[in-house]
């Protein structure tokens, strides 16, 4: 008989989460079996949980953000090894990390940063694959080509921003405007790197206005994109790149870029797993040289706040943490007892 | 007293193209004064015509991709010299080739090539940076980095089609698929270098479905975007980026390009000498490259019909071509005489 792990998941998106066993599952081909140590929390576990209106017979695991040891390695297996302490975000469309152990295909999985503990690195991998592939891939940003070209960055102080800023700087070497709303996102924005910090909740025009900088080549809209899509719009420079991440409830008149040479693109981390790339060893290649940054001190973990160890109620407190939109860097717990 | 030139304008959307004289222009600054040989037309030229709402004063010049011979410069002036032959699109905000003398900023302009005639050189300009913008700044693709990727061309018999389709071949080494939807477009089509062509008269996504080759990684829409947008959309592969060039009239829901993190960007060549950019001397770069490879025979120009010297009635004549919406290459038109 297969062992047992517990595991927390949800039967349908009304109804809290709850603790339960399942097999540990065996890791075969690509895959690595890991024991959770630390996991962290995303928009996209709310999302998903949100999506479930059909009620399970078994409930979905959430959770896409982990630190842990691998315990066995499936026979395709060349990047990771048994014992190794890894890190990695995984594949939506797989059993998430609130659990004792999970598999990961291991190219979507990297050697964790070794001079932090396991829920700094937790809080890392999804926010950092996903604002690498943004700044990198979609805005496709090149390192040393593009230094100096500005970038403004809506919503500075959440998961993804407090990232965005750091690798913006130090990666890209722009000069970063972030936006924040309150004197404690904008000392951790200005604490991460960002040059100058603006106001979201004011007009974004009529500040750029008032400032006495050029406009925003790029700009990485962390915030609601149909709220901003007007002014994005207004303020970026020609031949300007806007990347969202919030998908959008309203079409839009794509004329208004028309004259700047300017576009929209969407960072998803996701499409990667999703849709089996041929590229997907990029994210143990990202994750990889994130845990250099962070060792070597070019960069921090954004972690803010650890609530306990993974349970149902720890679970619900550290969503309702997130749906307030309030939340400054990350928020992680640690290994499930 | 100044002397005079002749030149075609239109007075008014609805009326006819006349010949009339002004003033030579002066060069200064930055401006070269041209003596204009060759000039062809573009979609742009009637869609300025067709703006004319309120009768002018002057008539307006149109036109905008020309070769001839400086014959005078401003002060500022470090790129070209009196007597250099030239080939340029120029500025829309100014007045346009269809006459004997024109103004031209040096960095909007390049030496023109050596080997073919003028209104082969003519028939480049244009189309040639819009091609090269599209490919290179929007689509972002890198040369010897993105080798064997895959495009999708549509409307590839056309100007900017017909360049498009050689820089992608012999500057990017890209599988490049056309769309045309005649006999002797497919041949024109096969002959620029397309390795497959499909026609963009039956169902993009059904073809797709039949072809055995992998989704675009890039598509370069150069015929009515609203129509193609749903397709596009449909077919581009994940992380892919879609350029267009001609003006939405409805709205997207760009939702769709989401999962995938694709995204859509506009190529309009008059962005930068509109926005008065930094890099308007890229034109000039782009348009030295064209040349270069012309003269080496990597490329070869796109002329397909000489329709004669400039005259009212020969410009009504090339217009209405365009208007058909099935030239193949370009229409020059010689000297005003």
């Amino acid at each position: 008989m297969l062992k047992k792990m517990k595991a927390i998941g949800c039967h349908l998106a009304e109804e809290s989460p709850i603790q339960f066993e399942q097999s540990i599952p065996i890791a075969k081909g690509h895959d690595v079996l890991v024991e959770i140590s630390a996991v962290s929390v995303n928009p996209i576990d709310t999302k998903i949980k949100a999506g479930i209106t059909d009620r399970l017979n078994t409930p979905r695991i959430l959770g896409w953000d982990a630190m842990g040891t691998v315990i066995a390695a499936g026979d395709k297996t060349t990047l990771l090894n048994v014992s190794d302490k890894i890190f990695y975000a995984g594949d939506i469309s797989r059993p998430g990390s609130y659990a004792q152990y999970q598999l990961v295909d291991e190219r979507l999985a990297a050697k964790a940063p070794v001079n932090i503990k396991p829920e700094q690195s937790a809080a890392m991998p999804l926010t950092s694959i996903t604002a690498w592939e943004a700044l990198f891939s979609r805005l496709k940003i090149i390192p040393g080509h593009d230094d100096g070209k500005t970038i403004l960055i809506i919503g500075g102080g959440g998961g993804v921003g407090s990232i965005a800023i750091q690798l913006a700087k130090v990666v890209a070497n722009l000069h970063v405007i972030a936006t924040a709303s309150r004197p404690e996102t904008e000392q951790w924005c200005a604490k991460l790197g960002a040059d100058e910090i603006i106001n979201h909740h004011l007009d974004l025009i009529e500040q750029y206005r008032m400032l006495t900088i050029e406009k925003p080549d790029y700009i990485l809209c962390l915030a609601d994109t149909d709220q901003h899509f007007s002014a994005m719009a207004e303020i970026i420079a020609p031949e300007g790149m806007i990347c969202s991440l919030v998908n959008s409830k309203e079409k839009y008149d794509m004329n208004v870029l028309k004259n700047k040479s300017a576009g929209f693109v969407w960072e998803f981390m996701f499409t990667k797993p999703m849709f089996k790339t041929k590229n997907m060893v990029t994210h143990h290649n990202i994750l990889t040289q994130i845990a250099s940054m962070i060792d070597e001190g070019k960069i921090i973990s954004t972690l803010q706040q650890t609530i306990g160890p993974i349970t149902p109620g720890n679970i619900i407190t550290a969503h309702q943490k997130l749906l307030t939109g309030k939340t400054i860097g990350k928020i992680a717990l640690t290994a499930l007892v």
